[in-house]
């Protein structure tokens, strides 16, 4: 398949792992580049006088995520556009400028401007840094949003950032992700014992608390390692971008929910001085856009998701929840790493104890309207 | 109680009823009036040569509801210091230039320049402007805006609203609402018989085939006509605003979830003439600051309603889902009205086909991931 064997080569995706560089693929970039507007006929041209800046943005993911890295790109169009063309930022796939994992120390550096990127890769550093993002049995994408814009989060989060010289804007939502590959079924948490499974960052501590061997592996190396059997299960995000990997063809078992990650965020990183130095209306147009391509990057994996699922198991895939025993373990491994964490780690105490007081609130309410509602919604013939 | 006199002085809250002006109440406007911008110590001045707009939005929602009402201010603020104050939006409660439902027709007539309101208020114009809101038995938050951002929902609405006129923006979203406030407990179909309900706009004929007595009464006024028994039921939004008018104090019986509005979307309404005379920065920096006044919504309420219901229940209301069957009946008379409507009107039957699919396919994907990491999560000790 010319598109699987281009991923291949590539070391294409990376949801929540090791990511190569997409700069040698060839592949046209359609969008990093951001067009000047063009005058409507009917408008009368604007005597923009704003400042010139350009700045580089490094993205985590590649091209071939038209969601995830198509976001840096929505917003990266809407500054430009928003300005005359006088801010203008270009978007850079993993590789081009620093690997997909040095971005953080690049913006911390000043190197690059600012990166698009999910903070739980950078969990080796500080595990505050996955609250950012997702932590297993954390916030789903309505609560996690909710908590930056109008709880907590974006002040908790801008302090701990500070720390790396960045600021940070929520810039993205998976929605609750499905819950990976597997070659056989898990129908207890002894299925779970010497599981060799491919699982990005964070998560893998939980994992390796069930007995499980949590695996590294980039995203275009995966498809290999599954159907060679050196791996025994994979997770990734969801059926849009599942699809594109083909993992159903050698690991047909498709568990939901992905209980580590409930709603992950994806977040623009930039650098202080750079933030600090921009024109009050380019910080507004800034957070602005943000919140266009948070919004926008949800609606897109809400609306493709649904016909990517069908077809998956047209192709074969076998849909199947989690066994409740095998939920239980893992939410009580879950709690044992962050009772560790939260004697050793005094920024995520501080973190998650406000994170977790938001969450525990909102699942008070949420199931009431909106979870009566869905669930009576998704039992009827529409 | 002060607060309950001062709504119902001002006739507030008309989350889907009539509305009556705010302007001689005397409450002092926080943020109406866009801030100049200040200038940042360590940002250099722009040199903003951009054309000098000013626009007048007429809301359809009173200060009270801060809410909502509050996401024009976030709106017009955010407009404003994006272009350094050149372009500034006074925002204007229901009576100060047009009556709450008074906007549509004075953005199509170009009197004012454009309107936040819900368009389910209109629906005697058109029943399709119910879809631009919530239907009963339609789509909820996430899923009507992928259907607008990322489906055909914004192509459709602009057809069908170019011919009133004006050009939509999503500007906001309640979410999943409560079922409303009874005087007497619901526990089958027959409850609905004779049942003289405050519900605003198109869910009402709904309630009419359930035999109940939909009324439409100022929001200011529900509160006595309950208190007096002239109406039985009234719904209204969800706990945070629901506690502010103090319903539960005569109706107690507080019933989930509200299936006429599983998702009631709140939108920015433009003077076509008016937004195609704007200058392309403008155009993009209004459809981004529409962006981010729309996520910013939905945050506040989940923000706010968990805290709110608690409150509810330790001041006596009684939490309770609305039986299966009363459902089952609802869902029945919403679809013999529609079936109506796909026969007689065909702006209906167009928009209505697209979105019915698109909502279809979401409750297919939607249940999996996101519907059993939540019920899960409910369920947990958090």
């Amino acid at each position: 398949m010319e598109r699987r064997s281009f991923l291949k080569k590539a070391g294409a995706g990376i949801a929540a792992g090791a990511a190569v560089g997409l700069a040698a693929c060839g592949k046209k970039e359609e969008v990093a580049a951001p067009a000047a507007p063009t005058a409507a006929p009917a408008a009368p041209a604007v005597q923009t006088g704003g400042q010139e800046i350009r700045w580089r943005l490094a993205s985590s993911f590649p091209k071939s995520l038209d969601t995830i890295h198509g976001a840096a790109d929505v917003f990266a169009k809407m500054v430009s556009d928003a300005t005359g063309g006088k801010f203008q930022i270009t978007v850079h796939a993993p590789g081009e400028l620093v690997p997909a994992f040095g971005v953080v120390d690049a913006v911390q550096q000043g190197t690059i401007d600012c990166c698009h990127t999910c903070g739980y890769y950078f969990f080796g550093k500080d595990e505050t840094f996955a609250i950012d993002t997702a932590i297993p049995f954390g916030m789903n994408s309505r609560s996690i949003t909710a908590w930056m814009y109008q709880g907590n989060g974006m002040k908790l989060m801008r302090e701990f950032f500070a720390g790396y010289n960045m600021v940070n804007l929520p810039m993205g939502n998976t929605g609750a992700q499905m819950g990976g590959w597997y070659r056989k079924e898990i129908n207890s948490p002894a299925d779970l014992a010497g599981l060799k499974m491919r699982i990005g960052g964070f998560a893998g501590r939980v994992v390796s608390k069930l007995g499980g061997v949590p695996q590294n592996i980039p995203g275009g190396e995966i498809y290999q390692s599954l159907e060679r059997g050196t791996i025994d299960a994979t997770e990734w995000i969801g059926p849009y971008d599942d699809l594109k990997l083909g993992f159903h063809k050698v690991a047909p078992h498709y568990y939901y929910p992905g209980w580590w990650e409930g709603g992950a965020q994806i977040s623009l990183y930039i650098n202080d001085k750079q933030w600090n130095s921009l024109p009050d209306e380019y910080k507004v147009i800034v957070t602005a856009a943000a919140s266009h391509a948070h919004v926008n990057m949800q609606a897109m994996y809400d609306a493709r998701n649904p016909n990517a699922l069908k077809q998956l198991i047209a192709e074969g895939a076998k849909v199947k929840r989690f066994p409740r025993d095998v939920m239980d373990a893992a939410m009580k491994a879950r709690n044992e790493v962050y009772t560790e964490l939260n004697d050793t780690n005094a920024n995520w105490k501080k973190v998650f104890g406000d994170y977790s007081n938001f969450m525990a609130e909102q699942y008070q309410w949420l199931p009431l309207a909106e979870g009566s509602y869905d669930q009576y919604m998704a039992a009827q013939k529409l």
